[in-house]
C-alpha cells in the first residue's frame, strides 16, 4: 500500500526507472469529468527531461497513454489507468553502479529492506516515479478547476538566492515564462546563474517551491490526523529529494507573539467570512477557512554529481565512483509541476471526503 | 478514519476537551508485550496541565485506565483500550465564547464543516486530544525499547531564543532536568525568561521541538509514499500548533551543494555500513539507513491569549473577545512528549510493517 | 485493524468477555444526526442476555454510555466512544478451562496466533464483542432512517424447522412478538419446541436468520471488490458462529436456468424502474437496484455444551471438559439485532461512499 | 478503492471489457521471490475464453505483460504490474445494447451510481475484470507454494447434478482432466450433458464451484472483522455471477446439534494438535486451525442469453432485446481459476499480516 495516496481520490503507481513502464491507477475519479490526453500530456511536459539547458539534456517524450476509465471523453467512475513507456533507457549507463552504494542515493537503503535492488538508473527510488503523480495530478487538478480551485508552484529560492516578495506581490501568471519557473524575472536571472554556476562545477544546487492554492472552500481537511496541512505535508515530503515542509507562518512563525501571530476575523462587504492577516496559510485545526492555502517545500541538492566520490559496495569495499551521465544541476524547475501535482491530488481527495460529512 | 493513525500499530482517538473522556484504542500492538500502567502514566504526568509555573495552571490529573487488550501484565494481540476521565471541567469558563470565532481557533472551520460544534474549550479541537497520543506512544514506546531503539524530543528553540548546540553535542539525559525542557541549562533559562515575559505581557510564544530516534535498523520506511520522513512529517503536522516540518539538513540544506551535502559511505571497524555526515537525517530513500534519525518542528505561538481581540461571532457581527481562564503562555514543554509519543508511533508502525517485506 | 469496519462510516470495537468493559468507536458518522441514548439502549436489550427462558440465564444489564461525540443531543461529526461495563463476569466459573482447548472454541486458534490468550469466557472470541456492534449499529440505523431505509432481520430456520413463507408473505412487524424472533406463529411455536428440546439434552442447535433491507435507493455499493453483497457477505460472516450467507436467489438459485432467473426490468405506473422478479436480490452488478435487498444468515450450534467432551490441554494432553455455567442452547433470537448491525453498519458505509461518487 | 483488494499483498485493477487493456498492480508482493512469466499464463489460459466447447468460442490469447517490479526473474519488493491488452474486442456487436439496461446485468445500476455508462460489453462490469485477478492470484499462489500451501478448486455442482463425493474422497489431481474441471468423471459427464443442453436451448445454467486450501497453518486470520472466513466470502462474493458462500458445515451444519458438530480435538503420534472431524472447515474463531480449509461458491446463471427478453432502455421505454454474439452457456469451469486466484490472495494477506503479530 506505500505506492498508493489518497483516500477516496486514490492513486496507485508503478514502474522502474529503466524498466518497461511507469504509471498509475486513479481510482475514485468522480464520473462525468470531462478529459482531454493533451491536458494530461501538457502537465507531463512541464516535469519532462530535457525542457531547457538548466535541466538534465536526457530526451523523454514520456507520452501518455489511457488505457481504461474514460469512455466518450468523460470519466466513468471506474479506474483510469496512465501508462508511459520507458524510451531513453540507456540502461548500460548504469553497469558501473551494479554494486555500488552511491552516496545520500537509496541503493544502500533498498538493499537493507528488500535485500535486492533494480539498480539501473536508481529503479524505483529514481524520480522517474513522479512521471505517474503528474499524470494523475492533471486528473485531480480537472476536478479542482471544476470547483473553481487553482494551484500554483513556483521556484521561490535557488541556493542562497531566495525570492524576497510574497507571493500576493507576484504575478503567479509569469511562472513559466523562464526557464527557473520564478515568477520574479530578476531574482529568476540570478538563480538561472546560480544553477548554472553549480552546473559548470560539475555539482548540484538546492532549493524551495513555494505554492499557493485559492479558491479552497472552507471546510476541507479532517480533524485530527489527516489535517489538511498535515496530508500536504506528507504529500510533499514524499516527492524525491525533499528535505522539509512549512505552511502559513511556518518557522519564522515560532518567533512571534500570539496577538501578532492571531488572524483576526471580519465580514466583508458581500458578507463573506474572512480574516485580516493570513498567518494561518488559509487551514485552521486542520481544516481549510476559505482564504489562500500558502506552503513552502525545501529540495536538496540532486546526489548525482559529474565529480569523483568515494563510497562502499555491496561488499562493504571502499571504492571511487565517478557520475556520469547526463543529470538535473538543479531539480527545482521540473519539480514544480511535481509539486503542483501533489498539491492537487490532496485537495482533490479532501474535496470528495468533505461530501461525506452531512446527513 | 480521520481519527485513526498507523497501518499496523493503529490508533484511533476520541474525546473533547470538556466531554466525559478522551481516549484511545490501539490495534495491533503485538502480543506479548510487558506493559504496566505506571510507565503510561509516566508519560501522561510529562503532558499534564499545571506541572509548572510556566504552563498552564490547570489542575488535571489524567489518571489512564486501561479497559482491554492486557492480560496478567502482558499484551494480548487484542486491541488496548485507554481511557483518561476529564476532571477539571469548568464549563461555565467557556460560555462566552459559545457563539464567538476566536482568532486562529478552529471554531469557525469546524462550523463551516460540520455546521455545528462541540464549543466548550474547543471540543475536538483542543489540544486535550493529545491525552490519547500519549498514552498510546508509551505503549508503542514499549515496543521499540524492546528493539533497542529511544526517541529523545527537547525544546530547542522558544521565540528568537534558540540552541545553537546540534544534539550531538547536548546531554539528552538532561532534557527533564528543567522546566522547559531544554537539556542545555544556560539556554534553557534564557528561554524561561522569554516565556516568562510572554506569560507577563498576557501573550504567548511559539517555539522549536528538535528530535533524535536512535537505534532504528536500516529498512524501516516505505518507499514512495509512505516514506519514513515523510510519516513523520504528517504525525507531527497532525499535532496542534504545527507549522513545520524538516528532517536531517532540512530548510538550511537547499543553499548546500551536492558535493557538501552528499553523507558518503564507509565500513567501521566492526562491519557495520555508516556514513561521515548525515545530512540525510538517517533516511535516504524514505527508508531508514542505521543512522541517527533527527528532525525539527515548529510550533506557533498559542492562540489563546489573556488580552481583547476584535473578531466576530458566528452571525457575522464584529465582537470584541477577552480570554480569561488558565492557559500556556508557551506550549512547547507540554509538546515534547507529544513529539515524542508520534514519532514512536511512526516508527512502531514501520518496524511492523518491515516484517512483512521479506518472502 | 483487525477490529474495525467500514471505510467512512467506520467503527473500531474493543473489549474481552471478562475484562473490564467492551465498547466502540463509531468514526465517520455525519454531523447533525439526533442521537437518543434510549435507543442504543433499545438495541442492545433486544442483545442482551436473560430476555427469555431459551436464552442464556445470565443478568447482564448491558447498560451503555456516550463518552463523546455527541453534543446537545446531536453528533457533531467527531468519534463517538461507546461503552458497556462488563458486569456478571463470575471469573471463577472459568478457571477450569484456563488450559483447555475447548472443541470448536477459539481458544487453540488464539494461542497459535498470539502464542497467548485471555482464556476468561473466551476472552475477545467471546459473542460478547458483538455488543459493541450492536450499539455501533443503532448509530447506523438512525443514519438509514433518516433516509427512509429499514433493516429487518428475524429467524427463518432452527434446526431442521424452516419458515417456508418468503418474506413477502409475513408480518415483518411481529418479528419480535416471541421469544424466538420468527414472525409467523405457528413456526416460531415449532422453533421454540426444538431450542428447548435441545437445552434440556444439555445440546445446542443452529439455524439461520433472513434480513430484508428495505428503502435503499439505486446506486449503493461499489463495484468490483466491495461489491454491496460482498461487504454484507462479510460483515455476516464475521458474526460469531455464522457458517454461510446467500443473498437473492442463493444456493437454490444455481439450478435455475438464465431464461428462469433473469429479472425482467419494466418502468411502473409511478414511472419507477423496477424488475417483475428479484431473484437478484436488490443487487445487480454490486450495486443496489432499489428492490428490496434479502438474504440468509447460517449460524452454527452453539459450541458450548454441558455435556462432557473430550479434548486435549494447552500441553497436548486429553483431557475430559464438562460444560457449566449458564450458556444459549440456541444463539439465533440474540442474533437477530447482531445481523440488523451489521447490515445497518454496511448499508450506512455505502450511503456516504455513494456521495463521493459525482463531480 | 473498490478496485482494492487486501491490506498488505494489495491488488488494484483496471480496465474495460472493450477499452485498451485490463491489468493490475501487486503492491505488497515480498521481494525475492522467483516469477516466470509461464506461470502467470497458464494460471490465464485455464480461464481463457475459448477452451472448449462449452465455454464461449471467443478467441482471446490473454497474453500478459509484466511492467514493473521484477528484476532478473525475482520479484523486488516494488510494485507489479501486469497488462493485458483486448484484442478481440468486436464493439460493433455491442451496438444493439448501447442504450439497454439487459435484465440481470450492470447496466442499470451503473447508470443509477455514475449517471453513465461504457456500454460496450458491460464495461467494467464484465467478468473480464477477472483476467487481472486471475494473474495477481498467480503471483499469490507462487508465495503460496513458497509455504507449502495449495489451493484447488473444482466444479461440484452444476444445475441440479451435484457431486455426491467429499472432498476427501475425490483424486483432485483430475480437476483438470475434464472440460467441466470436476474430478469425478462420471459427474463431469453428466454434468456436461446439462450445459449443453442449455447451450442447445440457447439458455444458460448456475452451479456450485468447491474449494479445498491445504497445507495453511495454524494462526492465519484475524479476529473480529477480518476473519479469514469472512475475507474468503468477501473476496468470494466479489467474483461476478456469485450469490452464496459456505465453508465448513455451511448452510446443512445448523441442522446439527453442537454435540455432533463439534471437532475433538487430539493430539497425534507426531504430535500435531489435529481435530478428529472438521466441521469447522479449517478455521475456529476467525483463524485457522492447520486443518484442511473447504468452501463452496454459488454461481448463478449467465445472465446474457441467446433468447428474446422483454426489458426497458435509458428512457425508460419497454423494448425485446434479443442477445447475440458468443456467451458461456455456463461459467463453472472457467469460475475454477478466479476463484483459485481470490483465495491465494486472501491466504497470501493473511500470510503478511501474521508476520506482525509478534514483538
Amino acid at each position: 500500500m506505500s505506492n498508493s495516496y489518497g483516500n477516496l481520490f486514490r492513486i496507485t503507481t508503478f514502474g522502474e526507472s529503466h524498466g518497461a513502464a511507469v504509471g498509475v491507477i486513479v481510482d475514485g475519479c468522480p464520473a462525468g469529468l470531462d478529459i482531454s490526453l493533451e491536458e494530461i500530456q501538457h502537465a507531463l511536459d512541464r516535469r519532462r527531461p530535457g525542457q531547457s539547458d538548466i535541466t538534465t539534456p536526457r530526451k523523454e517524450e514520456d507520452k501518455v497513454t489511457i488505457l481504461s476509465g474514460v469512455f466518450e471523453g468523460k470519466t466513468t467512475g471506474t479506474p483510469i489507468a496512465m501508462v508511459v513507456n520507458n524510451k531513453d533507457q540507456h540502461s548500460h549507463d548504469y553497469s558501473h553502479i551494479a554494486q555500488a552504494f552511491r552516496p545520500s542515493h537509496a541503493d544502500y537503503t533498498y538493499t537493507a529492506k528488500y535485500g535486492t535492488r533494480d539498480h539501473r538508473g536508481g529503479g524505483r527510488s529514481s524520480a522517474r516515479e513522479t512521471v505517474a503523480r503528474v499524470a494523475a495530478g492533471a486528473l485531480a487538478a480537472k476536478l479542482l478547476q471544476h470547483h473553481g480551485i487553482t494551484v500554483q508552484g513556483y521556484v521561490s529560492q535557488v541556493g542562497s538566492i531566495k525570492l524576497q516578495k510574497p507571493y500576493q506581490e507576484l504575478d503567479l501568471s509569469q511562472i513559466d515564462s523562464n526557464k527557473v519557473r520564478c515568477p520574479d524575472g530578476a531574482t529568476a536571472a540570478r538563480m538561472i546563474g546560480v544553477v548554472e554556476e553549480a552546473r559548470d562545477s560539475l555539482d548540484t544546487i538546492g532549493g524551495v517551491v513555494s505554492c499557493v492554492v485559492k479558491g479552497v472552500p472552507a471546510g476541507l481537511g479532517e480533524p485530527v490526523f489527516d489535517k489538511l496541512h498535515a496530508e500536504l505535508g506528507k504529500a510533499m515530503l514524499s516527492i524525491n529529494a525533499v528535505k522539509g515542509f512549512e505552511y502559513g507562518s511556518g518557522f519564522e512563525g515560532v518567533k512571534m507573539r500570539g496577538s501578532e501571530h492571531n488572524d483576526q476575523f471580519y465580514t466583508d462587504e458581500q458578507g463573506n467570512i474572512r480574516t485580516r492577516t493570513n498567518h494561518s496559510g488559509g487551514i485552521q485545526g486542520g481544516i481549510s477557512n476559505g482564504q489562500d492555502i500558502y506552503f513552502n517545500v525545501a529540495f536538496k541538492p540532486v546526489a548525482t554529481i559529474l565529480q569523483p566520490q568515494t563510497t562502499i559496495n555491496d561488499a562493504g569495499e571502499e571504492i571511487t565512483l565517478q557520475g556520469k551521465g547526463r543529470h538535473d544541476p538543479c531539480v527545482l524547475p521540473r519539480a514544480v509541476p511535481i509539486v503542483d501535482a501533489m498539491a492537487a491530488l490532496v485537495i482533490a481527495d479532501f474535496l470528495l471526503r468533505q461530501k461525506a460529512n452531512k446527513v
